[in-house]
């Protein structure tokens, strides 16, 4: 390793803010040395809690985050937050709203607060966000919280990668709320029922009870329902109990590692794909990718054999 | 091609609807002879029209799909239905609101209705998605409607694709729809204010009209916003006046062309990478995967350096 990367890491490690910015905003943008940084940091991960929590947009969940941080903080835990934002794939701004969060922590270096928007068509978000986690747990966080809005698939792809999940609902949504509990049973270790004082926070438990009934977990956890109110603060302890009480059990049964080698097994796929095609891109180059592009649009080719013959040429090549 | 594929493809070309489902589920399933079935195809593709409509849970989407399916029915033009649902990535199924819509057009052989479920983490959804829509662009269907909830990146993916893209929005979302608004401006080219009757509905298209006034698309074009009530079948044939706006527009200016190639470059590397990433799970085994991620999980191994050797190997393989 480069002398100046080892630095790097040292500083971060020391808990220096700006070293650890750096160090995510090159993951984030895969900028020079990013490779390197990660192969550096991945020694040094593997003790922070990841949890990944999900929900539809307005469930409240930067609010529950914010209030889960400020608990873990009184105990003395730090905390990182990775905020994915599902905004833009064009200008992959940072919202507003992350800023007026920052300086609400502000005053405390035990939380530290990153948003990641979106990026191009070619995915990978799951994967950086994995990624940035694994530069939080090197630099020393206790804890990994990663929220995101719960529908596509992206969003399930970044909370499978998390310790714990925790799906977040709130009573009174609409009509496809069905659809959307139907594909998050299965990966909620924990649902909580936020805002949970307006009408409906009954018929919400009640239905989850009803579609757990249905379906049995491979580990046999019964995810609980923690009722809160984050704007209040309002059952964030009961939630933070909830979390111990699921890493006892995991601990318990021995599923922490099993979990990971699962996880690592996707993750492993999906480094895979990502290098190929960076290589696969390389060797088309773009001023090809646009030929071939032009000659499929014309309908002069078609596509399915183009990429075939690609593929062809790398193995040769 | 084998002989019995083109007999299947003279059979769904001339409308038999058990050969165009048993091509989809083939497409779809990635099942033998896909590939071979889709080149077959292509050379028949590129005649629809295809419509990517996506909005929140709740937004009404698929009684405007309906609805506007209707219309064009009325007008004697063929149509293709995809629904892409995002529930579950582990049981995959089929919705039951799917088979009760199918059975409201059973009669009429001029509307197709598919719905595809959200697959395991590797993605390939709107890939998927895409092959699908040619098929039933081959099939003869004059409009392929490809409706899909807007929130997550794999959303945003499979919309982008279309011709047209429409997004769904309705009065009275929750917090974050600010965030929700932001993500699809880019891409809408049609805006539909959906249950238009509730209150707030002037505000929506206020809000619509003010993140317009702070960016302009590349060309030039301002998204209609059309308001409808589409349980009532109000504003659909405004619906229809607005989208073949937007095709004159296209042809006037003549981006059809442009924005296929531009499609196109961005399927070609979807494609390829699929079919690296197919290439690269052979060539490692799921048995060596299952070591190296028990490896990794375990600390004794970085991920960073491990793709990177397997990666060199595939090259001297």
């Amino acid at each position: 390793m480069k002398l100046d990367t080892q630095v790097w890491i040292e500083q971060l490690r020391a808990g220096d803010p700006r070293a650890l910015s750096r160090a995510i905003s090159t993951v984030e943008n895969r900028a020079d040395g990013w490779a390197e940084l990660l192969k550096g940091l991945f020694p040094h991960s593997g003790h922070a809690r990841i949890l990944g929590l999900t929900g539809a947009p307005g469930s409240g969940k930067s609010t529950l985050v914010d209030q889960l941080a400020k608990h873990y903080r009184k105990e003395n835990r730090t905390v990182g937050i990775i905020a994915v934002d599902p905004t833009s794939p064009y200008t992959g701004g940072a919202i507003l709203g992350d800023r007026i969060r920052m300086q609400d922590h502000y005053s405390d270096p035990g939380i530290y607060i990153r948003s990641m928007a979106t990026r191009g068509s070619l995915g990978g978000l799951a994967r950086t966000t994995a990624d940035v986690a694994t530069v939080l747990d090197a630099s020393g966080r206790d804890l990994v919280m990663i929220e995101t809005v719960g529908v596509g698939q992206d969003e399930v792809d970044i909370v499978r990668l998390a310790d714990i999940t925790i799906v977040i609902l709130v009573p009174g949504m609409g009509d496809d709320v069905q659809t959307i509990k139907a594909g998050i049973m299965e990966i909620a270790d924990i649902f909580v029922i936020n805002k949970s004082d307006r009408e409906g926070a009954e018929r919400v438990e009640r239905e989850i009870r009803a579609m757990q009934s249905l379906a049995t977990r491979s580990d046999n956890w019964t995810p609980p329902i923690v009722k809160t109110v984050a704007s209040e603060g309002a059952g964030i302890k009961e939630l933070a109990a909830a979390i111990a009480g699921y890493e006892a059990y995991l601990h318990k049964e021995n599923l922490v590692l099993h979990r990971n080698i699962q996880n690592w097994q996707e993750r492993i796929v999906e480094m895979l794909r990502d290098a190929m095609l960076e290589k696969a891109r390389e060797q088309v180059g773009d001023g090809h990718l646009k030929t071939y592009a032009a000659e499929v649009a014309e309908h002069k080719r078609d596509p399915y054999s183009l990429v075939e013959e690609i593929i062809q040429r790398l193995g040769q090549g």
